[in-house]
């Protein structure tokens, strides 16, 4: 075969994939947003089979050998030999899988999702435990046929942010209690700032029309991308112009669809700026789980949480709420946002106690896959170490081990990156501000210049650079934990008056 | 091979099938409600693909061969030989068709689709025209593969309505142009009933409010049926347990989501309502395209539309709309929502006139296909039968040509087995009648001893026997026009004091 006819093959290969990810994707929307309950068997059952077909496309000996060969071949261009490259690396990960326990996996991995909505909703942990059991004994076959020497936990971390292993991850948390359990202690001693305003009926609809106001603030085109509803705020995409993103409303608290918001939107606006011609292809995915969250976090904290941002919106959002905000004060709106202090809940926590939210499930995951930890009580598990580090727990689970989605799924090693990309964005940010007045172009109304400048610098090149390429490239040198820590640092001793 | 090793290959086959199709329900759906419209392209083309592979599944020459077995083997039962019959049908009509023109013409359909929601939005059917014609181009081709000896679009016919010929609906059309153009004549000229205040502001966020508690009349359970909005209401389905309709709200008449909903749920509910055991399987698809809008129309028009309905609901919408609705009688509102007279739009048509719309749209269909209208200058064909038939036209295309999906997407064929449907539902009605006290349950909010009928006597069978058998069951009579006819006449007549 010529490189011409390879390449040939290859193009029909990745549309084929690309037409059952993209099915794959709908359907999961549709899953999370829409899907009549009582239908989740029939269809379950279905999206296994639907995935287990992009298993076999994916491991299909055949395009193995052309993807082998194409990616040695000096005639192929950089950008396609770097996509090849990646899709051959993902396929050995898939190829040593059994198929039938790919698609098992799939189909328990969906009831188990039902199971833990479910368990939510009836505040119940012991309804999700059973299949919690299942999925990690699961994971721990799927990723134990794969040929690595790395130990089964560090080969998930690896997946999701690659070169990260747990001494790594280990530093990063390390630096974290350090630096961040004794300011968080403080201001647990310190003056709360008055937030009372915050808490009180904020009409659905009304929020549903500011949201409106700021999706165009934030640049969300409903022509590429669309706004739905869900218990657990997500973001999906099928290609550059369909990129979605769900958010969820309190009815007595306005912060939390609004934060959200500009977090999915942050997700969605990475992956709808990514050049136009990776479309289709691995090229135009994000880097890594942290690079992803990094932009989503940029966009919350760096950006949705500054003065300036709010100077713009603050009045906006009062005309919606007159009763609610009309006598509140910027100021006094900045500090209520920015509070921070011990919570239960990891999606409304502040920025400050973020990072321990997820250093609890990062001990948790070590645990669940070192054998120390088993699913049995881990309630209790959960429960001892909120109060250990933030010196509070949930009486009621929801608000607890049934908070997040992602175990549910066979996510673990996931969490982590979490935090991982809250340090990432710091350090994008600093950069960011060096080249741009970021402030000014906030407060104007002009945060499409931010999005411009994160276009340029990180989304256009898609996964074409690994992490540490892109964060050189954006910022000037590698990532270094204390852009971060310094910010928080600056940031919570300013606003509690602690410095 | 064994029957019993040909009924596992049967099962696994169904079950494989059963993946696409729910896969392109969901996908199409999505892109109904949902879908951000720049991804248009992206998506059409993998949705074509994937059809594609149903396509493959569907005419593989190994399951082909299987099927002929099966279906004249004694040995298996009579539920299942028959749906395995009326698969064998179904592949007949695809084997002849090349795959590579069947996806062709599923991308040339989805693009199609785009361009008529352009045209109806710029009110511009120059848009649309050139769809329209490829559109019909290549359904001519594709029919013309057929080997049949029915001309072009009695093919067509036939597969929306196993059996009906030109004959038959030429015949049907001119008993509704006999009895009804008369009746409408002297309606036009009739005293109007007073209908203003169904035409002011009336909210859209009330009128969610009062369908939702419709919805709960009419037995929409979410935890199997999910209702969404779209230009073009129309019902979809997975299975049993996952039925989806959508309505369309106007800001300045509550009417048309209101009869749209207890519409489209007609549809759902027939589709709920099949014997679960068919779940996945050819039989539990409604008989036939005529027989599925007999029920809907049955909802919407034979119990909708009746004073016992709304004594039980008009209370329920007085309280949302007070200033609106607060002074208007029962008496007004029922003679206000069975008005009739000549109109531009058939979805929002009455049951007197819609007859007329589908005769108008059956006469272009014949004409396009035999040859003696084309798709320029349609619009001017268009308008004049309007005006031949109802006196009036319209002067927006939108309202005019543009106002239908269906063309769109190549379906020609179809729209007859509307005014059939209406004409099978009330000698269906006429029926349950007869067995129950109609009016009763429906002034009780005991809207379900309605579907309970529909279920024993039409919904559970699916399609497991032919539109003739179930109205021989159901009604103990062959289908007799005229039992629609006297419904309309006694029913206008009265209502416009013409008796």
């Amino acid at each position: 075969m010529t490189t011409e006819e390879r390449l040939k093959q290859y193009e029909e290969w990745l549309f084929r994939r690309s037409a059952y990810q993209m099915a794959l994707s709908i359907i999961g929307i549709d899953k999370l947003t829409v899907a009549p309950p009582a239908g989740n068997a029939y269809r379950d059952a279905r999206t296994a089979y639907l995935s287990g077909e992009l298993f076999s496309i994916d491991t299909d000996p055949a395009i193995l050998e052309v993807l082998k060969e194409l990616k040695d071949d000096p005639a192929v261009d950089a950008d396609t030999a770097k996509g090849i490259q990646l899709y051959y690396e993902e396929a050995q990960k898939r190829l040593c899988i059994p198929k039938a326990e790919y698609i098992a996996f799939e189909e328990l991995s969906n009831r188990s999702y039902d199971a833990w909505l479910e368990a939510k909703q009836k505040k119940d942990y012991s309804i999700f435990e059973p299949y919690l059991k299942q999925v990690i004994e699961a994971q721990k076959k799927l990723y134990g046929y794969r040929d690595s020497e790395l130990p089964l936990y560090e080969r998930m971390l690896d997946d999701y942010e690659p070169g990260m292993r747990i001494a790594d991850y280990d530093a990063f948390f390390a630096a974290v209690k350090e630096r961040l359990l004794p300011l968080i202690a403080k201001i647990r001693d310190a003056e709360k700032p008055e937030d009372d305003f915050l808490y009180q009926e904020y009409s659905v609809e009304e929020q549903k029309k500011f949201t409106d106001e700021l999706l165009q603030y934030l640049r969300f085109d409903p022509s590429w991308g669309y706004q739905n509803e869900t218990e657990h705020p997500f973001t999906s995409w099928t290609c550059e112009n369909d990129c979605r993103t769900t958010t969820k409303y309190l009815p007595d608290n306005p912060v939390s669809a609004i934060f959200s918001t500009v977090h999915e939107v942050g997700h969605a606006t990475y992956e709808h700026q990514c050049d136009p011609r990776y479309d289709g292809m691995i090229l135009s995915d994000g880097i890594s789980s942290g690079m992803h969250e990094s932009q989503s976090r940029l966009c919350e904290n760096y950006l949705g949480r500054t003065d300036a941002f709010w100077e713009y919106n603050f009045p906006r959002l009062q005309k919606h709420f007159p009763e609610q905000l009309g006598s509140v004060t910027l100021a006094q709106w900045m500090r209520a946002v920015n509070a921070a202090g011990p919570s239960l809940v990891r999606t409304e926590a502040d920025e400050l106690t973020y990072p321990v939210h997820i250093l609890i499930r990062y001990e948790i995951e070590k645990g669940l896959f070192s054998g120390e930890i088993s699913t049995e009580g881990l309630d209790k598990v959960w429960n001892a170490k909120y109060r250990e580090y933030l010196g509070i727990e949930a009486e009621d689970p929801s608000e607890g081990i049934l908070q997040d989605v992602h175990w549910s799924g066979g996510s673990f090693g996931y969490f982590p990156t979490y935090a991982l990309g809250s340090a990432f964005a710091a350090q994008f940010t600093d950069a960011m501000r060096r080249d741009l007045d970021v402030d000014k172009a906030l407060a104007e109304g002009r945060y499409d210049l931010c999005m411009d400048w994160l276009k340029e610098h990180i989304h256009r090149y898609g996964c074409r650079y690994n992490a540490k390429e892109v964060m050189l490239k954006a910022t000037g040198k590698p990532f270094d934990v204390n852009i971060y820590l310094d910010y928080l640092e600056d940031k919570y001793s300013r606003l509690y008056g602690l410095k």
